[in-house]
């Protein structure tokens, strides 16, 4: 079958993206997962599909028949069978691991039960199937309720050798939700608040495409977006400034389910969180629904999602009062069952109390039954709007075309070329300018570029002139406004970079404000959301606003994260540089660092030089044997150039050294490496309006570091340069000093 | 008299302050800021005021009804004239400078004017009076707002030609408002939402000192805190963590005016911002008040203090509805007044639109006769506080020798004894635990050491054990439970430690999540605030929890970031030694890195060898030329421990370095570094479970740092570090491999 090849593929390239990222960082040329496989909707496997015409309608109702007939079939006992299956795999795993969170799974059981069989619409066999309903567990420590849901779902990536094996080395049942070990999993949480604005991401992108790709005889694009958020999520500010945005961008199809416990790791909530979340809510313009029964209300929690689903211009907050570590007879709501094993004397008398006769990771019959339809009822799915998709390709060529585009990440061939180039004589500008015309060449091209900023879109230069505003009723618009909230805005990029692979998300602020985003943009590093970071006013040469305002460790405390690229391009071609790779790198975030002032237009940059993330620009010696060699980023490079001028005026052979990617420099050859920082040179001066820091390894123990070791200042730009010492003469001078 | 001797003594303590604060970090020994002078409460100055016991009273009531008759007598065309002059000495400093944020200080002026002129309780030539009002701009683009009302106040801060030197070189007015250049301001703020959740901070301490302190009888602790933000503040999620911590904990001293003008930098709030503020603070448990006339409303803003004052049990938001740029009649309520010079022609129109015939920096003289009186009475506020402290001293001796202890950050003789000492006999123990017998014992000996964790006390070990928690009905207790609110935590930390010298703040959360915290730890680096953050689980030692949870580039972040200090203690001695140098670095926040795994008592590690940075602990060389060198930190100490023990018994000469803090290190004399680090001997290995990021400056060109370059992993640690090759084996390996 078409489904079952896809997720043969699918299963492969994730393979080997779990290899990449466990083995090294090194290896950026991952491959994307596609949400389908282009041979299910195109060639043979199409004609297959198109010559069963009336198949796919007749499965597809019946589906549906059967689905709503089990439904109504199904006794409480076996949701009641099915919901502690559910709470004894957590408890089991958890057990066994004797480590692990058991609180949470067994207090969501049954809204994770009706979520997952009842309620979403997706694919065991293809993970990665575009249309399916996207889940996130905000609370990612509770993710055994999500491997047991996967596990009984039919996932292949949660067999039960997988739930024996839960946080083990090299299991794909690691102790937080990782989407990049775990196909079903859509993002990576745990850092509380993350998940519930990755969700947010998710509709965005959802309702997005709806706008930009549905027909009136075709809704192409449709699918709801879940999450699970405990009183953690609630308390951390990245929710309330993500589901700030929500409301404001009406995102009717979010829906996400507040586990309201009353416990956290300290003890009762009374003792740090008293508000009224309802009305917090409320205020953020969400439709709020309070299920006063999670723990067996099934029917009040059909009601609410019911309820959720016809509020179509609000996202819905569904509170679901429930008991952490329901079934536990002397542990149940206390904190004691929130982050431990439950010992084996306590799990006995949890299995006495629910009356669960079974062995460890024991899936009754009569549960495995009834869930095995999901099998079959996904595959359907995934055909039906296959289906759907070949009527929509006859009928919208165009729109089919784009949209396979951003569905499978396969850019349109040649358009890097799009991006602009620069000669020595193109007038100077600011690398923030500059961003801004790749930005609007690269959206002419690439259907899924997206994005904004944080509230400073006219500094950050960062609108996409032919677009509107993406808004609650221009949702097929590009320019997002995020408000003055980055920390939300990082994470909600990485749930549009996860929702599709062709979807380009890029976010801005001023450099020094990362650290408002950091968590956020850890976690793009970590699960391989190729988020574009648009930094700009990247140093003291922002000027007046001080040392608020002016990054000084920022460089170096990106260079010493993982899988992240930091790019600090030195003009024109070295902008269009960092976005070429920047864009290329769709499973590792890339962050530009960006000038407020203008910079010259330098001979000797390129595209080119960029990839290789070192480059010489000039070079006036022989033989690889400099006498000094000039090394320099972003808007100190036109220093270490203007340097370089006045020590050749006295005879000296000077190399002039582009420093702009360190991660990249690192991934060449070591004869690359070489021909550009000779070992046998020592003589080598850095200069960086920056912290100094790490900089030793690329000047050597005998080399010197310019840069700057103290917080900025509140003055002129040119100013502080020439205070801090950031000039071609302390660059001359320090090159003069090697004996 | 004694409060003018008190103020120079401050200034000139200040000056010193902001030259080693912008020469160099490395000047750690900067003296506190007391908020009286003891020559005032104590000695000849005391016996004077003593001597004179009628006449305080008397100043005190003819003070206070002078200000009343005042009040009432003034006319609006006074008020109008005073409003107009913060006006246009914010217009004039922005276009003097061609750069600030007008627009604010013209809409906000009427509120600044009644705070300052009305309300406020302050001494202008004593800024660091203990009991005055505190007011922190959140919206700190707006700060000539702020050096408006300094000036106008009396404050020798901010004279005439410091608001002509406004954001430049070396000024006292900078781009945002700094505590440490600006005497009278109280905080650093600019990087938005700080500002308030400091002063959320600030009425902390004072709930609490006022409940450790009072008596039914003397109230010796008595004053409000105040707070202007803006829409900006408002979108931050810090700003909603911290307010949600306010209601929680039902400051009612605090008061925070929102100034709702509708306009952010990329233009109506309308574009990202439609939640209703008004709804979501009355969610978090605040009162809420709405100034609909904020341009001119006088007496609207007065009633609405007034009820705010009435509402003692519940924090006050005054959302005052006001015009951007108000007077500006072609840029007023525009994002074009935000952030830039108004121009000379719209200056002059300006000036026309308001009828204000003066030149540029004029005060007229009936503003300034009017203001001239808050120096007699702001020296007669003080004067009375005085008075009422030696009341308090005689009557409460103890309490007063705590209270003023806390006042001026004098700690008791011998406090350092108090910390333990063990020796390689003493049991292995994880630092978390550790650290937790550390601020128990020092909580014994410091009485302003407060703090807590974010949620995860029972895990970060920060419980005081003697003491209960702070919470609304019990503030005079220690222990503050900040919920899952890392960033709000940071900032709260920072307001209590700038509240008043000897308050010493501390908080905690794993340091993986110091991502969480990072602008609120930075701006403790800049503003001076001395706040030690415990950080626990601080590395792939935590084991199963996973990469989400284990820090990796972390220690490399703080150590290039200016003026904290990064500690990553071995074991007892260490983190003892640790906990010295955070508490006497009250000047510089101190990040401890502590393991959740237990660690061996080290032969050789000591508390003074901690004050140096890096020490040798153990040396079986002579001479200093040891074969090689080991160098580790934290967790990693014993196992470079371990590792010299192998290659000594194959006959190498073998230096095992601890490299605790790399800060205290760099400050140590080049005779002392050599003597642990020989230039000689370039055979190094270093070994951190962290990123290599920064090592090569330790270990030299030669050297190789064992570290991890890629994020961890779900497992046991113990795995993990075998996987990750962080063992003895890899550095015996790596040390036999110099040839």
């Amino acid at each position: 079958m078409a489904a079952s090849s896809s997720l043969t593929l699918s299963q492969a390239l994730l393979g080997r993206a779990i290899i990449a990222h466990h083995g090294s960082t090194a290896h950026t040329d991952r491959l994307a997962l596609p949400g389908f496989n282009l041979s299910t909707i195109s060639g043979r496997a199409l004609k297959s599909s198109a010559s069963a015409p009336r198949k796919r309608p007749v499965l597809r109702s019946a589906a549906r028949a059967a689905a709503v007939e089990t439904l109504e079939k199904t006794e409480t006992a076996l949701i009641e069978n099915s919901v502690n299956t559910i709470r004894f795999l957590a408890i089991d795993a958890v057990e066994k691991a004797n480590s692990g969170h058991p609180g949470l799974p067994m207090g969501c059981a049954p809204m994770g039960h009706i979520l997952y069989d009842e309620i979403m619409r997706y694919n065991p066999k293809n993970p990665y199937w575009f249309n399916r309903d996207r889940f996130v567990l905000s609370a990612g420590h509770g993710c055994m309720l999500q491997y047991a849901l996967l596990h009984l779902a039919g996932y292949d990536s949660v067999k039960e050798e997988d739930l024996k094996q839960f946080r083990q080395w090299g299991s794909r049942t690691p102790g937080h939700p990782e989407n990049f070990e775990t196909p079903g999993v859509e993002v990576t949480t745990g850092p509380l608040g993350q998940g519930i604005a990755n969700a947010v991401g998710l509709a965005l992108a959802e309702k997005h495409l709806a706008a930009r790709f549905n027909k009136p005889d075709n809704e192409i694009v449709d699918h709801y977006t879940y999450a699970i958020l405990g009183d953690g999520c609630q308390m951390e500010g990245i929710a309330n400034e993500a589901c700030s945005l929500a409301g404001h961008w009406g995102l009717g199809k979010l829906i996400a389910f507040y586990d309201d416990n009353h416990i956290s790791i300290d003890g009762d909530t009374e003792i740090a969180f008293t508000e009224s979340v309802d009305t917090r809510f409320e205020g953020l313009g969400w439709h709020v629904i309070w299920v006063k029964n999670g723990n067996t209300g099934y029917d009040e929690i059909r009601a609410a999602i019911k309820e959720a689903k016809a509020v179509t211009d609000k996202p819905t907050l569904i509170k679901v009062t429930t008991t952490i570590g329901f079934g536990s007879p002397n542990k149940a709501n206390s904190y004691s069952v929130h982050g431990s094993a439950l010992g084996a004397k306590e799990v006995e008398a949890t299995r006495k109390n629910l009356g669960w006769p079974y062995e460890p990771f024991h899936v009754p019959d009569d549960v495995k039954k009834h869930w095995s339809r999901h099998v079959s009822e996904g595959a359907a799915l995934e055909a039906e709007w296959n289906a759907k998709f070949l009527e929509y390709e006859k009928k919208y060529k165009e729109e089919a075309q784009e949209l396979k585009s951003i569905i499978t990440g396969e850019f349109p061939a040649g358009w890097e070329k799009a991006l602009p180039t620069y000669t020595p004589e193109s007038p100077a500008d600011a690398t923030r300018n500059l961003s801004q015309q790749c930005l609007n060449a690269l959206a002419k091209v690439l259907p899924g570029l997206l994005g904004g900023s944080a509230d400073l879109a006219s500094s950050n230069m960062t609108l996409l002139k032919m677009f509107g505003d993406f808004q609650k009723n221009t949702p097929e618009e590009r320019n997002v406004r995020f408000g003055v909230r980055e920390h939300g805005m990082g994470a909600i990029c990485n749930g549009i970079a996860l929702h599709t692979p062709g979807l380009i998300p890029y976010c801005a602020t001023f450099f020094v404000f990362t650290d408002y985003m950091r968590p956020a943009m850890r976690i793009s590093a970590l699960c391989e959301a190729g988020v574009i970071y648009v930094m700009t006013h990247d140093s003291i040469g922002l000027g007046e606003d001080g040392p608020t305002h002016q990054p000084i460790e920022h460089l170096a405390s990106f260079r010493a994260m993982p899988n992240i690229l930091m790019l600090r391009p030195a003009d024109g071609n070295e902008t269009a540089g960092a976005y070429k790779v920047a864009v290329l790198n769709r499973k590792r975030p890339s962050v530009l660092a960006l000038s407020r002032q203008k910079l010259q237009q330098l001979p000797g940059t390129s595209i080119e030089g960029v990839e290789k993330g070192g480059y010489t620009i000039s070079d006036n010696s022989s033989g690889n044997k400099p006498d000094v060699i000039l090394i320099g980023t972003g808007s100190e490079l036109e220093i270490a150039a203007k340097a370089a001028d006045e020590l050749r005026k006295e005879g000296k052979a000077v190399r002039v050294v582009s420093f702009v990617s360190w991660e990249l420099f690192d991934e060449q050859s070591d004869e690359y490496k070489e021909s550009v920082l000779p070992a046998a040179v020592t003589n080598r001066v850095s200069i960086e309006a920056g912290a100094t820091f790490g900089w030793q390894k690329i000047v050597g123990s005998k080399g010197k570091a310019i840069g700057i070791d103290r917080f900025g200042a509140s003055a002129p730009a040119g100013k502080i340069y020439k205070e801090y010492g950031i000039t071609a003469e302390a660059v001359v001078a320090a090159a003069k000093s090697f004996s």
